[in-house]
């Protein structure tokens, strides 16, 4: 069944959905909220992936066959005009078997307003640290 | 001698600025670059630096006693509205003895309008990859 594509009204809810789709490795929702044109998605360690169809593949790539992740994000900086909003992302990326252990990414989300509502634009994230020592002192 | 706070007037002039700087170990002109309040610097591999004042702390730090690095550029994308620019680079940076060894850095960075001028607002940098067995290919 194909669904309607969705209008995203604000930047937060671009970003809410693309962390639900990441948690629920759900590349409808993914693929819809990326502006079709000159994207450019960067994943951890990895070259930048150009292209909203290069940017696609490299999610269903991730996808395909991978356990659902537990991701949860904190908001570090906020850039916002009337067009583009960019939020600097702390993610706690770990799995539902192990969620004290994981990794912490730091991204940069780029969302830009697209006629009547907004689109994802960029994603660039590198990996700071791997998180099994830190999450001991946290509990 | 203090110098005048320079007026850039447009995203590039401020990004040249940056690469010079930095090339240079400039920190007069790098700590004249960055809007005064909420920024934010990620240097490769390290955890992001908050607030005017850590930011160019963190630059003094990498400059003190540093050989000049050779930094060339290639702007991947970039995101233009009004008062806000982001540029997606890629930095190939060197060393003056070893031009061809160094890494590859992908970076983000943020640029916004600021009375007359433009500032620089966020730096988010993460090494790809070293260059040596690369830039054999290269030459």
């Amino acid at each position: 069944m194909k669904h309607p594509k969705p209008v995203y009204p604000s930047a937060e809810d671009v970003e809410a959905a693309f962390y639900a789709a990441f948690s629920r490795c759900d590349l409808e929702v993914m693929r819809n909220l990326w502006v079709r044109g000159d994207v450019v998605c960067v994943h951890p360690g990895a070259e930048p992936i150009q292209g909203y169809e290069a940017v696609v593949r490299s999610w269903r790539h991730i996808f395909s066959g991978a356990e659902r992740p537990n991701v949860q994000i904190k908001i570090i900086q906020s850039i916002v005009s009337d067009d583009l909003v960019m939020h600097m992302v702390e993610e706690h990326i770990g799995s539902s078997a192990a969620p004290h252990q994981g990794a912490v990414v730091f991204a940069t989300n780029v969302y830009r307003r697209n006629g009547q509502g907004w689109l994802m634009v960029a994603h660039n994230a590198s990996v700071v640290r791997t998180r099994q020592a830190q999450s001991q002192t946290l509990q």
